[in-house]
């Protein structure tokens, strides 16, 4: 697992970072024109205000690239690092003006990344009390965001699902029920998923009950999404379906109250969305200071 | 305030709506294309699981039109509407295979807008018992989606804030002590901005104590930020600064138990960064049914 | 397998269309411009001049949509058909000077595309005379274009492979070499992808000789590449190496002399570079006529 | 002719290169991520497999410095050099697991580029045996990629027509027949095209026999287009048809049997589509080993 | 010469439209949203307030038609017509609201191009009481909106030179000195061109003196630029180097002044900067009346 | 107002650039190509031929890097600089063939620039004469170009006027008509906008005569637009709505012959659209010279 500690893709972070300039006319700031001459330096320092885990700083680099190649950034707290409230994640000084001009683009990729990658941590701990199963992440993501944010989930120690619809077989309980209307069994389905999709896929099949999930194991899928089952049928699930290396996945309502007794119920892999798709910002703020 | 029912850009929708179904590799849904005939009819129902406002509705539509034109799209709660769990949002109905394909990207953009929607709606309903005050937002939102986030919080019933560093002159902290160091005053920095930034701006200036505040008004700034102030500090701060026209904000750690009591100490506006930084997306889904 | 007939996603295959025609200056043709009134109507058919299977009608609507609503095309053979050399594939009426400036483009993209589609069938026949294996592409498609030449391939009967280096594992005898001058064995390599690699992939191992293999078996992974075998080495490795809905491809030096061979020795996959990196375009004129 | 050595443009090919790596998704190689460490070094070989010419090392060059600074290319073998098989023609090194990443988007430009100009090549050494006649491309390109094509047509040896249908005026036998139709004689028409298109380019006129190439003579062309003649008739045509500075074009079905004979007769260009339409691609591979 | 109703590229016209739109935040006009309601209806007329030709007339439409569907736009003066100070050039109705928000974008093309098609036709008619010379353009135009002004000199009456660096030879003063310092003749140096260039081009060189000239006859240029001559100098050049279908043009410091004297001594071709560099907006507003 | 020395945004320079060099071209310069080896260096020197102000040298820079990174600028002439004719504004030196082939567009944008900032000048130097009135620019830009432009005219002395319809109320005549067609008086309409629009915008609003200007003063406007006044108008104006730090905008037909006595009015600002839309642009030659 050599994956968590490589950086996103700089051509898409550097593409973000100039998009997210341009939408805040960083370049254009009145305020600082008017206030500050080119020439003052300033010093900065990314201020944590709550424990939490660091995720963005190559983003942030970026950023502050594109203002001006004067501005010298400091990792102090690589990403994955978990940091208390308090204490400096990292520090930039160069001139002041386009430190003061990239700051909100600078905190709004840093603060969000680091969102996530806390609140995946979070899940990610307390699953592990209760047993083996991995946090997975799920499609649920910001538009134009994804691989970003699919990052921040590894950052946080988590796993990734599939990334696009087209990297996963995932047949669920709407494909299995248009299937069942033109007379078509769920096993039929994935023989047919079997056939066409590209042969470097598993299959993966949506059951919602024991009895189907058995007519999915007969049909030989790979892998099991136990969709909003309580913690008594996903053991049962597991019991009845584990085996021959089939991979279970528990879907479906899974919060920081209830993924311990959900880890412990045997699945492999527990699918959140809500650490992409609800994780608050991370607070974070660029103290500055002027020479 | 004609603005509020003003849908988004339709260019801009329709180019994120496309590069967000680009992003998801929808049209190459491989389990949609083993599974589903491209004869086959569905409909789909937004359910709102969770009590809310909804946003989002034109990029919906701008999703499914990418997909196919043969999808028509019902809204049943428009932009704006409070909606209770167990209600119906919107109808859809065409061929099943891009309904499905479709599904997640239109869901990530309706969960996010409405769930800002609905955080800044309480936020407004909340400041309104306190005081007529208004709730404004701020520039922490997500890279690539200000606009439609900014159109979220006036469907919430909130007004936005300058757009960007260009449309807004704010003198904050930075720029006062950054001044202080090259020996320049602070009225000396409003008399700067005023000359140097468009006229069709009006000067803003933060302040964290009254003191400050004096300095400003005696300097003229049309607006005066005033930043992580208690109740009283703000109730004082507002007896002695108030009048001539001159407009109060104040932010810094707003949430929504402070916020009535906040509204309650005669302050004009109340900036929040979570209702745009931190909202959960609302709990949303699509029940499709085939035909 | 509902997948042939959906033919390439609009949205690329307009943008396609588009970057085409100004590449060529199409709107620009002074020779059009100089000669062609634009009231004078015109006449084109599609005239195949070898047998083959035309793919691209979509790329080819997109491309005179682009340059004129007025111009109507009427496909005679879909995408798919067989067709012989002297017929007609399609035809297209409207206003003379945009057919004629848009010709080329069409043409570009209905021949190259054709080609596969042709190259494909051919290999496809050839191996079924051999056994069931099904033929497979590869990624060695021409940067741009990889998502139509997919679809080529698969309107020529074959099925894609892994789209990308994210939608499979393939585990090539370079990871092999590195992990071994690592230290890392073959079976530590398949656990380590099977822990970090989405759980919605298969692992798939390249092996040049049976004792690999079957190390790679007894490692568990799903796929085995067979590369560079002779059709003796790979009707033992059949032998050994099948069971328990082990995919077993081959891949190396496929051409239509040895391809009915390769499918007789029971491997279910035979992957070829050449039906997209080496096609010819199939010969097809435009006729036109002015009216 | 300083041109042939000139590379192509720097900016498309370092657009084309990030263009193909993101739709390989190179950077978000899962096998890679899952098997190499970030610190392991590698080297690669570009071997190639059959004699040809080489062409594409700029987008090589490229194609790595956009995965990995760190990466360095050695050219053994520049642009236009005739390689034997077995050969190396470059050499990388740096860190394995971008190598590794990178290498099918490396080779498929090299590939196909390398095609071209080896199937160039031969046809300009085959007419170089029948007479002086020079080797010309056609239009008829890859959508995308004709920069980068036309400049394999150079390092080949051979020369470029015009680009777009801007850069040329090139009356074909539709133009003359719509002509016909309105009234208009084959020396209007040319005489309508010297008036309108931009008096920088020369008057092309397509004849299919030499009487219609006599009138075109008369109307004073500048080159002339002889369309599928048999050599005795391109020779009949050369001692009517030339002198006073007139060029002949022969062009089609030329393949490499037959383009000896052609040269022969005297004409001065030769237009050839299939180098750029159904050039194989040369086979290379990259040999890499590990450190 | 059916080229000057040829209206500029739609796919073009649209992006233009749609990017001059976004670079005015059109659709977010704080005043109009603040004072218009959605429903409020208006009608718009284009008066012209200086004699002038009109052009540009599809832009409009393009702006209009970005903004909102309903708008309907009645083009009175067609691009080309001479429209006489106080006259309407078109007439827009639909709602009042993106009427005013799109009016400055649509009047700032309209403008320009009808500056330039305006200047143009005076450049032409005063040319044409001196003789049957053609006025032509430079490469001299806007950044990003070539092909519009190119067409906007169409429209004026006036003729297109290349329109980029590789659509015509152009051997210039640097170019043969630069040879020179080689010792390379001036002869050698056309031969050299015509060999490399496409054979679709003409050679054109440029001459400041007869001898010169007398020497690029000599070498069998098709065109030569006579630069900065005075009117008697072009008189003896067009004597002496006239004939032989050989093209003259002249160019440097044409103005309204003396092309009448230039179009009387002989010369085929005017070219002139002025008529896109430094045209003034042709004056016209857009009357809007609210219902 | 230290935004005069701030050169534009440099990520919007760099692609202005390249977007410029790819419109005309200039890699594929088939007469540099020709004549020109690629070793063949030369100099160049920017020719000032008319006394101006110069601007635009970052893009100039940014327009040779994009072509070489071998060629060397050596700026002698600031952006902002007075140049008297005759004299040299910058040089360059490398490689002669990437000189000759980036020279018109370098040109084009530093001809343009100049031409405004130089205009600019002037009207700012007459304005000076009459008063302490500033010069302000107007939306009327070239599209594509609006960033540059404003730049331009900050480096010809003037002060920007809104940059976009979001970032300043500019609440105009048909705003005011259609408003009354519907009941709505003016002090309600500034109520409107002064409740809608973002707070940190000034009210400005356009005023044709006194009375409806004593209304505006009345609804307590930040801005008065004195529209096409004459300067006695003017000066009433001034006098009976000055005072209270309200800002009076002069605008509408101001030339260089009237803006003094305009400046002399007392009026704080003059808006002046011919600045941007009908600049002449500056006679700037490369002066080139091969080694």
């Amino acid at each position: 697992m050599h994956d968590a500690v490589l950086p996103p893709d700089p051509t898409t972070v550097a593409d973000l970072a100039r998009r997210a300039l341009a939408e805040d006319r960083a370049w254009h700031d009145v305020t600082t024109r008017a206030t500050i001459p080119p020439d003052q330096q300033g010093h900065g320092a990314f201020l944590v205000k709550t424990d939490g885990v660091i995720c963005g700083m190559d983003v942030v680099a970026a950023v502050f690239a594109a203002m001006s190649p004067a501005i010298e950034l400091d990792v102090l707290a690589a990403d994955g690092s978990s940091v208390e409230a308090g204490h400096i994640a990292a520090e930039v000084r160069g001139p002041l003006a386009p430190l003061l001009s990239a700051e909100r683009v600078a905190l709004n990729f840093l603060q969000r990344l680091s969102g996530i990658a806390t609140l995946t941590r979070r899940f990610v701990d307390r699953a592990a009390e209760g047993g083996p199963a991995q946090i997975v992440d799920t499609r649920k993501t910001t538009p134009g965001l994804r691989d970003l944010e699919r990052y921040a989930v590894r950052v946080g120690g988590a796993r990734n699902h599939r990334n696009t619809l087209e990297d996963g077989v995932l047949i669920k309980d709407n494909h299995i029920a248009a299937a069942l209307k033109r007379g078509i069994s769920v096993d039929e389905l994935v023989r047919e998923a079997r056939m066409s999709a590209p042969h470097t896929l598993r299959i993966e099949l949506e059951v919602t009950d024991v009895a189907t999930a058995l007519l999915a194991v007969a049909a030989g899928v790979d892998v099991i999404l136990l969709d909003n089952m309580t913690p008594d049928q996903l053991r049962t699930a597991v019991q009845s379906l584990g085996g021959d290396g089939r991979v279970l996945e528990a879907s479906g309502g899974v919060n920081l109250d209830n993924v311990r007794e959900i880890a412990a119920t045997g699945v492999h892999l527990i699918s959140v969305g809500r650490i992409t798709h609800s994780a608050p910002a991370l607070d974070i703020s660029l103290e500055i200071a002027a020479q």
